[in-house]
């Protein structure tokens, strides 16, 4: 069974503390950024900053530094320089997201690698998507053991077959039993991304499903902006679910503000920015 | 004879289906952006995200890859590194635009034959376009035989009469019948370029002419964003003729509708990305 | 004695030709931006295109490539390899300026001479700016001839001074007999820009001055912003110095336009932008 | 003893000189930007434009440039290329903003050498922030006697921590004490940020606290946009301590701005160059 959830029936986020200072809204770390995929991780990251975080720095390939940072100067950027430099940015960190533009190459393994093992100690929460869910899929299928606290997965059908190994009409067919399926196989929360989003979690058998959002949000680089999204509401304080359920629902709001000023066709995942911190001071 | 057409005549494209994804909305690749020469595919590839397209990719010349994408993260971007990227861009993509910034040289002139041999195969439409348009008057004068199953070809003046082998005098002096004889010699559907569009097809002996636009639209880059305009059409599902006649019109409409609110002089190709969007979705 | 110009004292353009292609509002060629000063280049550029020239075309040096066109993806580049490509530049253009971020080095230099040397003969219009004017006075006091057909200069006060070889005192103290002067013996159209900017000519004992403008025009980029307005007026068909009295007017107006609006305070070369097309169109 | 400033009790800045040219509003001389971190020598470089100085150049690592200058070609830039080049930027300069984006290492220290001897010698003003905090740490902890005549500090209590080798907690117990230690130890001006923001100087031994600004201002890149403010307060004319006090309050007046039509999530550091100008100029 599925309960319906919107942002218009959620309830508002706290008054922010008058004597807060940046570290207060989290420092969120958006790892990816392959050579020539820059532009995911600069939407994830830009969609971060719009939506609270207080400071998001981004560890991405060297070649992609300017599509990050030139567009959005308040992106910090990590420059990609072995694993010190990234185990540095992991340690300053208090969220991370995992794989928008990470490709699946041995740069994007081994960033993978480093940040899986990374979590496992700090249990620092993570926020997988995108290529970073083919690659834990791969390595799900490797290892018997795979130790996942504090993390969220936001696969789309495609991404959801690949986990749990079978095809995208098996996912499409039954929606709920698949979010459930994958929360409980790698213990994880799970948004499951389409029409209707599903949300659901290792610890809970019950599903949500967003009833904002619109066909207009089919588009490249919004799932980008949904990841950032949620981090940020971690980031904040929010717990995994609830982040998770917070970002869906703000983020299908935000789509279905452009739609209704703009309309849905030729809406573009950076039309969301300036709806989401609308949607967030105007709840 | 010739038939007038106008973005106000044309019927309203249908609704948008509620559960689509971004596969349902086309996947377009535009190849172009040679050293030196992104600015004219990155317009291309934006008016197509503004019409509607769901996913747009360039595959370009590696050192243009920062023109392309840094200002408009939600491109998603292709550096050129041999056959077999380009080979698994056009497998990915559900239409294909060739030209805008490609230049005539070698790296230019790889492309356009492993695009004209892969359409041959594939079936998949075809807009072709600047120097796209070049290289395939140079090809024509050199084979007998050159088939473009489901092409377009978008020539202003100066490349029509390189296409059919005269000077601009003659294509000017008739330009009905220099947009039949190109779409009958190439067997394309024709897109002749000027102060009232023509559009023609091999497969009819009336030709259409755009009865909207102005002359503020006789500036730089203007023909890349038609460019993008058409194949967003065909990626959202028209045949090659009917997206001709909507993109051309709808391109011309924009136009029209910059030049009213903020007057013809001074008027850039970049202006026309907001009213795209309006006007398809205010139809 | 002195004519007071203003932008209101103007007769308007005529209207543009309902048939006109890109051609028609002139091919203009920028030339500068060395190494580190590409800036100066795209703000001339940009202003060109937002006065209403067709084509817009760079000539800088190869690492400025990206501050030119990654964010006004309509300028046309032309990356600097040698002097083949400047001629071929030289030859496709209608109108040249020279100098915004020119630099003196070596680079500058070539490129100076080799565009005096083709103006020469080809007798194609001609804006000196900024660093060419340095390399202009240079030239003058080694050369006893030197012809300039159809040049409009337009330097500061310091640029004057160097190029009568006096001091920036002796300029200001007599600004009309300082614009004279360079008329004369450079035999060309002059531009001395301050408060009051002035206008003479080696045709005509009379100077005008513009009585349009603020001190929140005095600001970095605003010449570079000049050279292209006036350039525009040329490459759409004005002649040298009536160009140079609309160009000077329009420019003093629009940044009139941005105090009125948002203040002196401030103001910056790219806000003219928007003013210079709006004046342009509501003359 | 504190007392209590805000922006709307401060007199208005006086009425600009009608015949002023750029350099009657002075010239900025912005220093850091090292590999990866332009974005924030961006930020403080434009909110000095903003605010009203008529020139500002960049001095940055060479692999920053594009990120400094791409968005924002007003800002003049001067890549790193050793000694000299450093001396004739500071040469050329009225005021030095030192330290945003400049890191710690060997590039840093040398630069950040250059600037402290230079100053010693040129008594022209100098506001040091961010990495340069760290590095002034650093030198103090060396050196028996360090002048630094007509400087302002910038610190965030981590820094202010480090300047009085004490911990961030010392720091916030009595913010007033820590503003005025480290102005004495220093014998420069001092802005200690925080919620209340703190203003001391050597001179004087009562404090000023800014009553302006809000929580939403605590995110990345709004220190280095104070940094510009204060400069450019500097470059205009008025002495380090009232253009500390100036401003900090316009700094925050303009974020309070900022909240108060958008609200205070998600507002970023850029936000305020618009609100900046404004009140500015409608003071």
């Amino acid at each position: 069974s599925a309960e319906l959830v919107s942002w218009a029936s959620l309830a508002p986020l706290s008054v922010r503390d008058k004597h807060a200072n940046k570290g207060h809204f989290g420092r969120l770390l958006c790892i990816g950024g392959n050579r020539g995929m820059g532009g995911a991780i600069r939407l994830s990251a830009e969609a971060a900053l719009r939506s609270g975080v207080g400071l998001v720095k981004v560890f991405c390939h060297e070649q992609s530094q300017w599509q990050v940072s030139t567009g959005r100067p308040e992106i910090m950027l990590n420059i990609d320089s072995g694993t010190a430099a990234l185990k540095a940015a992991l340690d300053w960190c208090t969220c991370i997201v995992l794989g928008p533009g990470l490709g699946t190459d041995s740069w994007a393994q081994s960033q993978f690698e480093q940040v899986l093992c990374y979590v496992q100690l700090s249990q620092k929460p993570l926020l997988i998507d995108a290529d970073g869910l083919n690659l834990l899929a791969l390595k799900k299928a490797q290892s018997t053991h795979l130790s996942l606290p504090m993390c969220i997965v936001t696969p789309h059908p495609g991404e959801a077959a690949r986990l749990l190994d079978t095809r995208v009409k098996d996912i499409e067919q039954n929606r709920y039993r698949a979010c459930q399926d994958i929360a409980q196989q790698y213990g994880v929360v799970v948004v499951l991304k389409g029409a209707g989003t599903v949300i659901g979690s290792s610890q809970t058998n019950e599903v949500q499903v967003c009833a904002d959002g619109n066909p207009g949000m089919a588009t490249a680089g919004m799932g980008d902006v949904l990841s950032g999204v949620i981090a940020a509401m971690i980031a904040q304080g929010l717990v995994a679910q609830l982040a998770a359920t917070y970002g869906v629902c703000l983020h299908a709001a935000a789509g279905d503000r452009v739609a209704s000023i703009y309309g849905q066709r030729g809406m573009i995942a950076g039309d969301l920015f300036e709806p989401l911190r609308t949607l967030l001071n105007y709840q």
